[in-house]
């Protein structure tokens, strides 16, 4: 049934995201891929979402610009504020205000405009712990307010927000984008990349993904700057 | 209480909007306006709501771009797509997809780096038997994800989303508005604004306008075309 159905994807350029797609296509979803360019520190993860959709592929890939740095208040978007380069506690000065709530808006737009009733996201179970916005409770009131809000969910059609990766490991995500065959040499997750698009290695970010790869026990292809 | 409390206020340039900071202002909240520009047909919306916030007073005044034309599937946003001169029934075409879900995550993003507990939108009654996210449900919806969303929903800082004229009828609006010193001829609700900013008189937005007016037995200030 699903095999024909329209799905608009969020792809940031990151490995969830990534791993996320490759999942939405392999269930049969025509997907239509989403990435924002919303005033992030690293131009560089565009390029990345681009490379991710051109290897996994999709129907279409839009971009939309929204000035997430006019509101400021997080590490990822106001240059004045420094990406930490040790482990945090408590929800991380890289959250960005309601980032999910206004991606997720958008692609409920998106997804309104072409009658495809899912939305998928990546938001998984690391994340958790950290950002409010990526809890199932979280997912569960956005798509209950979305049914609300659109002309589609009024008039029958029911959207879905569809987050496959909540529940797991940063290691159990690696494996199953591997077995889908996701190229993660394409995907950036760190915070503080270098002009070349090199991961320092020290954020959370790249903590996370480290540990996710080593726990995988999956050669890692992210390149790092090398430790002075 | 409220008197010291910050609230973001939604100014789209229009009559309800205007009414609605005006209220906010009364109320006592400190007030920081919050306007898009996201790809409207008129860019003359933006002139009016920067005259508006003048107008009543604001903290301050910020203007976010986001391009909802990039998402397309409405005439306020899609030059192909013609805005009707007749009434409509159903969801009309003007009808923008997730545009208010839009709107409103992103004040909310701007609410939380305020610590601003409180943001006020100007959706009415009128509104709701065309536009899904003008109905109460959707704002409760809304205001229920918004609270599982932030880190300040998370950390016990609750978030409201006030809607004042929800359960008005236009010419009360316009009263109300009246009564607290709008200067209703800055604003503009016509979809059809010609190239001087004045007012078609024949869509369903000027149809609202002008029996609001009539009703209230107040003097219309809006600039109509003249009829041919």
């Amino acid at each position: 049934m699903a095999s024909q159905q329209r799905a608009v994807v969020l792809v940031s350029g990151g490995l969830d995201s990534a791993t996320t797609l490759a999942i939405a296509r392999q269930a049969g979803y025509n997907c239509y891929a989403l990435s924002f360019d919303y005033g992030q520190r690293h131009r560089y993860e565009l390029q990345a979402a681009r490379a991710v959709v051109s290897q996994l592929g999709a129907v279409a890939h839009q971009f939309i610009r929204v000035d997430m740095s006019a509101i400021g208040g997080s590490a990822l978007t106001d240059q004045r504020i420094e990406v930490p380069t040790a482990p945090s506690t408590g929800i991380p000065v890289t959250y960005v205000p309601a980032r999910n709530t206004v991606f997720l808006s958008l692609a409920l737009g998106w997804a309104e405009v072409l009658a495809a009733p899912t939305i998928f996201i990546g938001v998984n179970a690391l994340d958790y712990s950290g950002y409010p916005d990526c809890r199932p409770e979280y997912i569960h009131a956005f798509e209950r307010m979305a049914n609300l809000a659109t002309k589609a969910g009024t008039e029958g059609l029911r959207m879905r927000v569809l987050a496959p990766l909540i529940h797991l490991r940063k290691a159990e995500i690696i494996q199953r984008g591997r077995d889908l065959g996701v190229d993660y040499g394409l995907t950036v997750s760190c915070y503080n990349l270098d002009v070349t698009g090199r991961a320092c290695g020290l954020c959370d970010a790249c903590g996370l993904r480290r540990e996710g790869f080593r726990v995988a026990r999956i050669d890692d292809p992210t390149r790092y700057v090398p430790k002075a």
